[in-house]
């Protein structure tokens, strides 16, 4: 009785935070192309039934202080583990719906300096646009690949900048992946605020700054992990992301993140060491994958994508009646 | 003597704010651009004497609220304004630093997609890259531009992401060209943070979550603008914006901010109209300026950066000795 107290209570919350929050722009445009990319890796898969599809959540949601919004707080993410993760899930065959902050870094463009256009080019004497030498095969290579997953209908791009973004069209997302049951995949390594200010009790206006130093209270956003598994996508395979700056309480948070929130997997990873190294948190043990420095320019996404991919394996063909496989 | 005891704490406070600042990381190649383009613009006029030098500040600063920073207050601004502004002052003859905030707008790209490399350009059947028919032209014009102006020694763009950057690197800027006078001009286009989190009183790791809502007391940022005219730069032609979300308070505080900092000029902008139009106060006059709408793409910037270009000619004459001329 307690535990289904508790779980009415969280819906609540849930519940009145989406109410709350400004409504998604483009709600009909995102949702016609969720169901046209869903649609097609149906038939897409070489094997009959439908592609696997992973969505891959990347860079970190801002919470805005006013409601004509000039100041707003940021959480720190670059978007490299998310960018460079939908490389390799798409190379293993899956469809990546790519959920990711604007800005931030997009797949197959990791080793491009920060404004390709203006650094990568030059004009030629006939005014011709020219790519450098130096960065021509990165140049191509994003061009190519990039473009080649999007024509196939194996990636798409829904950019976030709010959290009431974010979670509206992470909802959106797990609710038309939800057919795919075991099949689907979230593998959330965006850096979702821990705290904001509730729309109604936000500041119309801009905020003063002549009144001396200013105290602001900020409101935990309710936890979407635990909806997630229980209403969205009860059958998909979840991996949450543990970040944290002190190794200390890292495993602890990881293994407690785990076991509350019903995951399958955890990555728990340290900001200094993230590109190095990553411990891979699941019930039954803890697996430290790492990038393989033997190899030029191997990264720590290639291995635990493998993983990943083989454990979720095991995942389907344990969740999936006989009549789906 | 109440005056100078306000000027002595004023300063006091300013040099422990950066006394307590995080220390630039790449201070001496910085500074080591900076007297590079001053030197060279010192010779590159047509008419004999120094060419004149504009800092357009661009973007909005950050303030961290942790040591390894995870979460941070942002100030939200695109950038338009100063990359705009900065095309009209390379056209119009100005040497422009360009202080930008990492991954805003930058000039002569404006008419660009988000992500020109992978929306603008394609790959041939021969695997070479091609510019899209449809952003030919805007492509090969921001590369032309920007390499010209960059080359030529006309643009120097410094990029900032946190508050004690942005002041910093101000102050470097404002230092080295105050041998130019008169003929320097400071546009402050960027938004800067008005509250911070002192450094010494910063969580050095990562804010918790789970012990229910944050509350949070943030100091004010000291005002630079007084040490910049007073100090730093005491007779260069100094341009302060002013943004408000409300137009009923608008006018006031840009009037306020003339007189009390000792501005030329103050640009007034309201978030809504702001590239239709601004009003320049000055201390006889509020000047409207309006983008011309007559003229297919015209910007409001093309206006008041002529206006500004012909004030900043009345007061060279008028703040240059003699000999200077």
């Amino acid at each position: 009785m307690d535990l289904k107290a508790t779980e009415a209570n969280i819906n609540g919350v849930i519940e009145s935070f989406f109410n709350l929050a400004p409504p998604l722009r483009n709600n009909a445009d995102i949702s016609a192309k969720l169901e046209n990319f869903i649609k097609r890796n149906e038939m897409n898969s070489g094997n009959g039934g439908a592609r696997r599809i992973v969505c891959v959540t990347s860079g970190g949601t801002t919470v805005p202080l006013e409601q004509r919004c000039v100041r707003y707080i940021d959480n720190f993410s670059s978007g490299h583990r998310g960018a460079t993760s939908t490389e390799y899930f798409v190379k293993a065959g899956y469809a990546v719906i790519f959920l990711y902050r604007r800005g931030t870094f997009q797949p197959f463009c990791r080793s491009l300096p920060d404004d390709p256009l203006l650094e990568c080019f030059e004009l030629t004497d006939g005014s011709n646009i020219k790519v450098q030498e130096s960065y021509s095969e990165a140049v191509k290579r994003a061009i190519a690949e990039h473009h080649s997953a999007v024509n196939k209908g194996f990636l798409l791009k829904l950019p976030f900048t709010t959290i009431f973004e974010y979670l509206q069209m992470l909802r959106m997302i797990a609710m038309s992946t939800s057919k795919l049951g075991p099949k689907a995949m979230f593998y959330l390594a965006a850096a979702v605020s821990d705290f904001y200010v509730p729309w109604q009790s936000m500041a119309e206006h801009k905020i003063q700054s002549a009144s001396g130093p200013l105290n602001m209270q900020l409101a935990q956003v309710p936890k979407m992990l635990p909806v997630l598994r229980q209403e969205w996508a009860p059958t998909a395979f979840l991996i949450s992301f543990k970040l944290e700056t002190d190794s200390k309480i890292l495993l602890k948070k990881a293994a407690g993140a785990l076991e509350k929130y019903r995951m399958n997997m955890v990555v728990a990873n340290e900001l200094l060491t993230r590109k190095e190294e990553v411990v891979v948190v699941t019930s039954s043990e803890n697996i430290r994958v790492s990038r393989d420095k033997n190899v030029g320019v191997d990264d720590v996404e290639d291995p635990l994508i493998q993983l990943l991919v083989e454990r979720h394996s095991i995942h389907i063909n344990t969740n999936s009646s006989s009549s789906d496989l």
